[in-house]
């Protein structure tokens, strides 16, 4: 008989939140006398940022690596259900990440059954389902080392398109509905592949993962700089990730990751034009100072994580046409315990939505159409540095949650108990050079 | 009454070949056994580099500078027609630059004809006309400050549209057809404008100077990522440009400055996808190592130039459809004598199209098939490597021009001449800071 | 005889100021709570705010420009007079900004002591001179087109050094304490200069300016990635300048631009290694997005700001032997009104310095010291969400400054006043292309 | 009894030449008379190649990976035994590669003697060798989870010195004469750990290690812009590389690996620095779009690795003091046949090395002198263009070595004879995420 698993339990974080409280109501307080000097009304705000979520990714609770060295924690999950109880923890605490999203093969299970239970009985729901066509598995016939989607052989595309659509149909199976797809294939050299017959081999494979999808299911195509290919990517920018969407049909999306773009690349304005056509799809939120590094959302860059959720904000006030983005994390956490990664990345993003509903929009287009471009800026400005984070905490308390997560966490012992819980399997394990 | 104005003259290119003659006829017939070998016919290519063509834009042949200063040299043209001058020399020497680019309102005049006439006296045709919103100009009503076809204000829209107009109907009259339109619209800040709207602006403004395009006219719109704006750029990218491009119409193209991307692009690739979505219109080489550097073709990085060539050879040799690109110099010559810069760049282009003919495609095309990356690399590599200053100078040698222009136009003592016939005008010129 | 220039008054400040202060009150009321939770004094800290300074370049108070177009705005000082008198109205509103910047010989005049009056009228005094040999003047004897203190003709080298040694002693009698030099030197071709001897004639050079410094001075070398020269330049990154400044001597050190940079730098920890090794001499604070973009402080990524911040006020906290930074502002006013630019900069600095000071350094020390990656970041974040306007706002008030400086200003009629006081001279201003 | 191990014959390398050879002969005098017009003793050059050497990584010879997987060929080496192997061959075909760089613990072997005689017997020296303190290895007393030589925890780092002192042990016994220390040490936040502790910890774990150095023994310190530390890297540009060799002492050297620089960074400006201080060790060679993609030498940027080698040759010319660069190859071998790559990346290596030889350097430092620009860049390029294949070609044919290394190679039949020859071991290797 095994032991029952250790969870945070609801009394340690009443205990938690006892004490911090009365201070947090004095500072919610005093920030909506704040707004209210700009005509803003908090809890109007409070509730818009009640109702924004971000969805968890499965292989995110694991720690992450580099092709050089991974550099594991006890108490990792060894296992689907085991990151499902790690989700499940961190949207106790944080109460901001309804939803995960599953990686096959990563997550593939006998019983599907069982994985619906496991996250139910987590609150958690089914966000987009990951295909993986970008490394080779146990006992796969023909290998992705020179492709997937794109490969010269027709056999190992078709092998890419099976696995593509056996996505879909575990996806539907949990409740899921979109495909997110993203495929590493490029090439190392310059003459390695061509690039236009690569493109087309990828529009004819899509083309039927497309004819695959349910009729309310939608797939988002996720474009990136480079790597692993190092001389040119297949769908490396929006412009292809656009063209290629816009090819296969309404039901094809882009999907933005804020680490997969050329340095200095204005992300703001790649997220504004996809808005203005309409092939904006979601987001897999991180932060990065040199290339597709993973860090936590938010830990470099807090500004342009800001502006870009000013153009999300935005659209949303608006109700733009065709505008539902699915939010999601993905992030690489190498040095930080993931669980503590993912409840602060969370708070972060939503608190640079928060910070994006207090912009004073009719001052701020009035400013851009004077060509007032100080003022605008300072408009963006004075709602990027109020401290939103009274807001979140109090949505926290009022539903349950900590009020500081982090805290609250640590105290409980979680990481401890699951050391002893999940011994680790293996010895360390060495990156790829 | 005016002294004449100093030219090159045919005899002294014939001396200056004379001693060069043998040996290049030994180089020639030794480069010809070589591709002999590879089942390459030499005198079919260079037939075909003798079709190739480069625009020269008037306003290279004046030094160049940048924010912080200009410093002019002795004899530089101060009128459209010196320009002219300019370009009908290196043309003679290279015959590789059969047509001129002029810019408006820099080059306007008021008689056309006379531009007409002393462009045909050097054998020059008209390539694209380009527009100028992003300076103000003496008397102009309204000021491009805060932007010109994107501007808040229509009555500054129509301005820059009318402009524009302008500049076609010049162009028409000069048997040019094209219009280049680039305009540096974008902020400093963000918040400073909305991209949506902006861009919605510049589209609307386009389509009325597309309205104005002759049947047999083309529009090249030109992106760049950044400068003069800092913070966003309104075509800052090819996609958006293919966007704009697909927007306005048929007539629409995009044009391709090798200096307007983000750090690591990968260009060519960004050449195919126009080639392949049929909206290649065009190019203004150079070359850059930081920015929009503006400097030499090929004098920093001559293995892209001839990877971008490689796209174009193929795509001529695929007959793809929609492919008919523009070809023109654009740099800034600031520590050089232009002539002497644009010669050599001229040649710099002429040899990296002369070396993509040397591709074997049908072994490369097996190579890629074979997902043989290296063998495939290794033949893009030998055609690179291979030496081809003997079909070039051997084709400038039968069309009357200089085997060694560079040599040639230094002993011909052009620019001493220039600088008594054409005194400066002012005194030192600051830059911008 | 003229009519009396136009300031803004006592008057209108404290005007401004009435309806303001009670709120402000109470804001900094509520901080000095939230702060006395995490142990920190606000009196103490608003103590160190007012002891922090930022010094104004002369040439910042003018529209700046890039090399395509510079667009002047109304009311544009004409003189160094005039750019003292509107830097005095900046510090008038501000209280951060007690010194200027001068730059020779654009702010050259003959009688010395009317400079030190206007300044001293004002309540400036003069912070670092800076020399100016990357344009060419009207009447100089040799060019710098190919360079100044590293040009290969030792007459150019010469008339360089001697320019620099007039500026030491103009800010001498001006009661300046160092000289900032900055060269544009480099080349746009590889091949133009060899890297090894410019450095040497660089080190020649200087060695000379260096003697010539007084006992109490210093002298300040700025490196620059790229711009004016595109391919190599002298003084390139700061391991190039900190090997100068070791050569030169112990009155020689090392000025961080923040704008010049490759892409992706951390300057933070640039900015700890020059204090580690005894060589940082200050700052050129603005901000950057693609290149030297001189945008306002903060504008693109504030974050970045306060780290930078962090590494000063870390070293300050030590007391590290050798810290002695001088603060500058250095941005090009494009689109702005350069006062307003300048205000609201320096107030982005001084927050930054302010966020810096509330970073609990034992908590930050001890969680590096356990390896708690993200407790260390989450430490140095709290202190960087901090909103401390109040904080400068309370102490802008106690000093005759105004609460909310932009409002103030704009309020006050200064441009207008300007606008008609200082008729412009001529007509648009165009760039260089 | 094992069956004997395939190798490569002198026969079938001979009967491959024999038809090459006399085409071979012609190229190379047409080459001899076109170099004798420009002054240049083809003969004088080809002996100076001859001369010229860059060695082998041991683990270049394995297939490499990313983070996200990597896909292994048939028929690798599963030992250093047979590692050698793999590099005997390519210095049989190429005869440009006499040593090795062994790599520990990976090449760790019981009896050091065995891997000499293994060495000795394919002709084999060896090069520097390289400690590993960047992974975990089985039954490692500490991590390195969080650094190494810069590890808050003095255990961790006298781990590290220890490892490093038993490198240069081993490296003793084996006849090399140098060590090359890499650390991946660094930081994935703001905040994580102080930049001047870390550098201090860093010196001081160094100056350890150098104290363990043999009289005529190099350390040569390894520097890198970033991965696997993503905000913040110890040794991360040249500036810190070089402060901490001068802080070491005069043994310590710095390394230039081609791929370790931030984006648009001047590379040979760097190699010319650390020539004229005295402290460049040596190079990794390899190429790169992105980051460090460890692509094959000359693979992207030929012409970039054509100027690093005009800086050491130059210096070689000029007898620099000090000058005496270790060269070796550092690459990822992902998409092809590691003993392809290593054969046609130490010929471009060589190709680079040739046509620097053949720079007119009185020409190039008289075009320098006068400032003359276009010309000097000329002189450059008039070098880089020669194609110098003939030059090595002869090379190989009068070593016995293979005129065609790659096809030469490809006819062996090695690869398949290895297949054979050695069993893979385990199943697909994942990568990391």
């Amino acid at each position: 008989m095994s032991s029952p698993v250790h969870r945070v339990t609801q009394d340690h974080i009443d205990a938690a939140n006892a004490d911090l409280a009365a201070p947090l109501e004095r500072d919610y307080n005093h920030l909506g006398e704040q707004l209210a000097r700009r005509g803003v009304a908090i809890d109007r705000v409070r509730e818009r940022v009640g109702a924004f979520a971000v969805a968890l990714p499965t292989w995110g609770v694991g720690t992450g690596g580099t092709r050089f060295a991974r550099f594991p924690m006890d108490g990792e999950p060894r296992s689907v259900i085991e990151k499902i109880a790690d989700c499940g923890t961190i949207h106790q605490l944080v109460r901001a990440t309804p939803a995960i999203s599953p990686h096959f093969p990563w997550d593939r299970v006998n019983d599907t059954d069982e994985l619906k239970q496991a996250a139910a009985a987590e609150g958690l729901a089914f966000d987009a389902v990951n295909s993986n066509t970008f490394q080779d598995q146990q006992g796969q016939p023909l290998s992705y080392k020179f492709g997937s989607l794109t490969h010269t052989d027709p056999d190992v595309r078709a092998q890419a398109i099976e696995h593509n659509i056996e996505c879909i149909e575990t996806g539907r199976a949990l409740g899921s509905r979109a495909l997110t797809v993203w495929v590493g294939d490029g090439t190392n050299f310059p003459g390695q592949q061509p690039f236009i017959e690569s493109l087309e081999r990828y529009l004819d494979s899509m083309a039927k993962v497309y004819a695959a999808l349910p009729d309310d299911w939608r797939v988002f195509l996720e474009h990136k700089h480079y790597e692993p290919a190092f001389y040119s990517t297949v769908i490396a920018d929006w412009g292809t990730n656009y063209l290629c969407a816009r090819e296969l049909g309404p039901k094809a999306h882009c999907l933005v990751d804020l680490g997969h773009h050329a340095p200095n690349t204005n992300i703001e304005m790649i997220v504004a034009r996809l808005i203005q056509f309409e092939k904006l799809g979601g987001f897999h939120f991180n932060d990065s100072k040199y290339g597709d590094d993973d860090l936590d959302s938010g830990a470099i860059d807090p500004f342009q994580l800001f502006l870009v959720m000013n153009e999300l904000v935005d659209a949303e006030d608006q109700g733009r046409s065709g505008f539902d983005p699915a939010y999601m994390l993905d992030q690489s956490h190498n040095v930080t315990d993931p669980i503590e990664s993912l409840m602060v990345s969370a708070m972060e993003v939503q608190h640079a939505y928060t910070r994006a509903l207090l912009v004073d929009r009719p001052a701020l287009r009035a400013a851009q159409q004077n060509n007032d471009a100080l003022l605008a800026h300072r408009i963006l400005k004075s709602a990027y540095e109020t401290n939103v984070a009274p807001i979140t905490a109090t949505l926290r308390l009022r539903n349950g949650a900590a009020i500081d997560p982090l805290a609250t966490y640590r105290q409980s012992g979680y990481r401890k108990a699951k050391a002893a819980e999940r011994p680790s399997t293996g010895g360390p394990s060495a990156g790829i050079v």
